[in-house]
């Protein structure tokens, strides 16, 4: 590889940004059991607190996103500052409409007007702590679904979805995007109301440029090609947001690249194909993961890591040989440049970056020698652990 | 039930046409073996006299697909003549652009411009053909795609992708129309070009009214939720046609309604739902299926009937009280109305609707009656049995 | 049919025990929210009620079985003489070994010996349980497992798995049984030490005829052919018992015979095949439910029903007709045979079994006239709830 | 790493044995079209020159495996002759029942004895065929099953099968070996007689120690942990052999490692963890794969090279730091430390053992610079090109 082409890789992965969800700080669990940890915070600003070791050993994570209610708080202008005055910003604003009561039917979807409009003004009052923190995405994700075939009716859903979706678009500022997010199942059991990508994609369309769709690595069908969704939206220009995270059964939330670092590989070369690494075209790439067992912050740590080496490997396909194999309808060598790229030893390079980049080399050995975990499990006693609240 | 509603259900169940597949009269395996069986039709006419069996017995079969080249002939009018003599119409003109040694790499995203083109000529020479037997559908089944990652470029297939289906669409006449299915996976074992409902309607939409989703039941993902898909399409206008089937696996291609009733069920309720049961609905309900090791035409015969019996039980869905149970959040007694649609059983009437028709109250017994199977097997002897030709 | 096959027929369904759960009486959730509703009983006591008001008005579900420490008390005989005197017994005992946090890693099977000795421990005050309760069979599911390549050793877990049932089947009485549960995967995300039934089985066999295997009709990758697995185990002697549910996606927990209730038919013909419905061969029948969304106690009943339903069906097969037709390897006319079955509308047949029985002809509304509903959200008021305790 | 340990992962490479198909030297495809090749075998020792090929480029395929009747020949001492003249030898013995229209619906299992007679029969003769070769393995894979529910009786079909191993475990000589693959579906649709590991395992054991299991890594339900499946079978001294390939869907046949590296990987390194790389285990590594669309050297050259890979990536876990981890509950360092050994680019190393071997450093440049491709493309013209014959 030239020096330029060299170069030219480097400042693409210096530039990569990972914004880092508040909640994987905290407590998660499956239906069966939550396993607490020593040292989980206790409120959004100590959530602040390890997303910003995160970016001091990493560089590159210095967004993290918010979750509603889970992160409320008084004053959200405060809370911004706050973050800033950690070397990090908040992001991403996630709205809840899964965790009351009313919300068993379903929110937006609901049969019943009332519980509809509830829904609708937590989704307005997301936006409203949008405009105080300055974000730029309201993510959407909807619980809603049925359990048992006949239990609602599926189209007339769609209808409320539709209306709903449409008084939250018309609320956001210029500046700001709706990205929505679609899962296969759970919690709905048997139909989901935005349960695929085409789905998400035919409401966004009719919304307009600032519904996006965001993509969930782990929300799929066996046997999805979620790298050839990524290439088809970004094609259409309406890929707005990832959240990562992997998977080897549904949606496992388990670290983004741990259950299968080659997927990770060929959908963030889609990204890079399809032009989605340039800052402009205003792509989040986000974290949704549980670290339901393993030690949260340098899980995380781990999990930006391994979509930098994806990203790094998808930088280091040589696209114009591939093109001429493509194009001579050579199988064998179009794959193996692919391969040769992903097989390639990315650690060193990356290390390089982070170093110019004022970060650590090794993160989680810089994480582990930094006493943040015994700092934090010393700190942080008493009080309510956060959590999902499920 | 009221007398009312029981004539407004036996009239929607006469009215019900189920178009059946030339192919599926002739010989088909797996990759592992194709086993012949004695009778099978020879020439495209032989297929229609088949056909016009199934029409005979069931009488709600009067459409015979038609799959060129399978069905090549010097004259495509007197083809169609032939159809109408024997008491049944051509219908869906089935385009085959794989099985080509030069699309082995795809035909309409094939790299190479020269086979794009001559995968092209093909698809106009189904319209001229339709223009012959004065068919209304274009059934587009792509097959392309790669089998490996890097193989080819997912996002420059879409292009070609896109602007073979233009050239196509403004071939049509204006009442003609453009059907377009997709394929999860098989024969493309990596990317699939049109490989789910979000990819065919998005197509679709840029296109025209004129071009519509066609769904295949064998052809998505393992736990998809199909009669979703169904109600999403037809709440967009844009479900033209369905391919039925059914599997336990893969695209099994199995008759439609043995593998699972249940959701043959659930999907033709969504059908009902959104009005694609009436006529002018537009929609076309045709079988596509293997009959592999039992014999083709009493297998035809139980799937038409299977599809009756799905679409006489959600017919028999009481509309009403199942609204009034979804808008009330009454979880089992909706369900519980479904199920008692699902468990009725409807054999009883559907032998009445078809006495009514003209036709036969047990078509399997009357085919099994009628010594046909035993003609042909007498009759047909030498020459080439039709089959795949794979 | 012939008086005396339904009388056969008749008398089989009437001697079918359905055990159910007492946890299924109780709240159950997703990860992402628990919805409580009002009513759910708040001691073993008032779980053992319920139970007795299914048994009341469905005639076949006599049985009640328990799990620790969810239903703990302080004298287990005590509360089998309390359902006793309610018309119920009290059934298997399931252990819980996946809900203290020392289980993290895994109970039997994790690298810890001190937290195996716990886990062993607890299975071993299972059996005391049993032998106050006169429980015959001690259910084992063992939610062990690992989320991550690497994580703990394969092969070792298996190791200890190993240790642990042989300790636990010394420890049974005679008549004392220990059925192993599998399942793919949930709450272990990469690795899970009883995934599949071969595991289970291979276990049982070396444990000696005391040890069975447990189908819980969740608990398989897709597209798994269960009644194969039913046949097979039968076949070897080995099915010791069903936990009933039933699923689109996952381990969903939904009713039995709401999501596939073609498939729950095929499993139950594969049972009567196999002399599963016949007393001595002491195959437990369970549910083993989530009601999330809907209201417990009718959901329970419904899926007795379904599961009725089904094996009323499954010995409406005239399985001499149909062998007939399999030796002359007739495809179309044995799977017409075995749809007949199934085609066939039994709720009446059914509704004379348990007037017969002296109970309800029709469990739902009977259930609804009976003011239990009203009476235990009324009475049931203060106190802790009953719940998964997750 | 220690000199010491480099050199004895080097060694176990070197030692390594891996096994082509003959067949995969063939023409293959899938149902929907064959496409062929140049220069494509239309002899078995055609198919052996080509097999000679992949081993002098890699030095570990020493061995090449046959399919009767695909390779039948008159004189099989003489073809084994003619195997170790080009430099290798013949192996496994793999058996055909499925291509015969007797086997329509079975061969072991069917319901007609005469057709049960036939296929045993034929596996009669490939035990002489190993005699006659040498070979220790006869493979054997059933297609057997059924389309249809009721179509046969999946529990008859049971003790056949039992009955016609039994048979064949008998006529094995001392030396011999039976191996049962497994297999989800395809070309059966609702039942296979053998679909899994545990059927396969439980007739293997009551064989005897000469039965051993065979894992084709694409025949796994969706979700499959295969990894689990390899450390379960080494540790009951039940894994025979593997027939490597890979999958996206179903039965994709691809390259071995094409797919999903990293669980050809976790695959491998169980292997290594159960003793199975060691030459005394006696486990066939084998290749069994499908070149639908690629030139079929090179793609065996590579699925060698990517077992390769994967191997040496197992072997450079260290095993001692590992099991410190894991006895620690460190699920992060555990799974970094088995991620390091992935993560590490071994292709340098492969090329030194290669080269030690007396094999090429880059076998895919080697073989392309051979001539070898033109050079048959050149002489194989006329004749029938080899193929599956289906």
């Amino acid at each position: 590889m030239s020096e330029r082409k060299l170069a030219a890789v480097k400042s693409a992965l210096a530039s990569q940004r990972i914004e880092t969800p508040s909640w994987a700080y905290a407590n998660s669990g499956t239906r069966f059991k939550v396993f607490t940890q020593a040292g989980v915070p206790r409120t959004p600003q100590e959530k602040i607190d390890d997303a910003a070791r995160v970016q001091r050993h990493t560089g590159v994570a210095p967004l993290v996103a918010l979750h509603i209610p889970w992160d409320r708080t008084g004053d959200y202008a405060a809370l911004a500052a706050y973050a800033r005055q950690r070397g990090v910003r908040t992001g991403t604003v996630n709205a809840n409409v899964f965790q009351d009561d009313d919300y068993k039917l379903g929110s937006v979807t609901h049969p019943d007007p009332a519980v509809r409009r509830k829904a609708l003004d937590h989704l307005m009052e997301c936006v409203d702590i949008m405009d105080a923190t300055g974000s730029r995405d309201l993510k959407l994700w909807f619980s809603d679904g049925t359990n048992y075939p006949g239990q609602d009716d599926i189209r007339a859903r769609q209808d409320r979805l539709s209306e709903a979706l449409s008084a939250v678009y018309e609320r956001l500022g210029e500046e700001q995007r709706l990205v929505l997010e679609y899962k296969l199942f759970e919690p709905a059991f048997y139909s989901t109301d935005v349960p695929d990508w085409g789905t998400s994609y035919a409401h966004c369309l009719k919304l307009g440029p600032r519904a996006q769709v965001c993509v969930d690595t782990g929300h799929h069908a066996p046997g999805t090609n979620i790298e050839f969704i990524v290439a088809f939206l970004l094609r259409e220009g309406k890929l707005g947001a990832f959240d990562f995270n992997s998977r080897f059964y549904a949606d496992d939330d388990l670290m983004a690249g741990a259950a299968d670092p080659f997927q990770l590989f060929r959908i963030l070369y889609e990204v890079r194909v399809g032009g989605g690494l340039e800052p402009e075209a205003g792509i989040a790439f986000m974290l949704d993961q549980c670290h339901n067992i393993e030690p949260k912050i340098p899980a995380i740590i781990r999990s930006v890591m391994n979509v930098q080496e994806a990203t790094a490997k998808a930088l280091l396909v040589d696209r114009e040989e591939l093109a001429k194999a493509q194009r001579a309808g050579d199988v064998l060598t179009a794959n193996g440049l692919l391969m040769d790229a992903y097989n390639t030893d990315v650690r060193p390079l990356l290390a390089d970056v982070r170093e110019e980049l004022g970060a650590d080399r090794d993160p989680m050995a810089a994480y582990a020698a930094s006493g943040w975990a015994a700092r934090i499990t010393e700190e942080r006693v008493g009080g309510q652990q956060a959590g999902w609240g499920a």
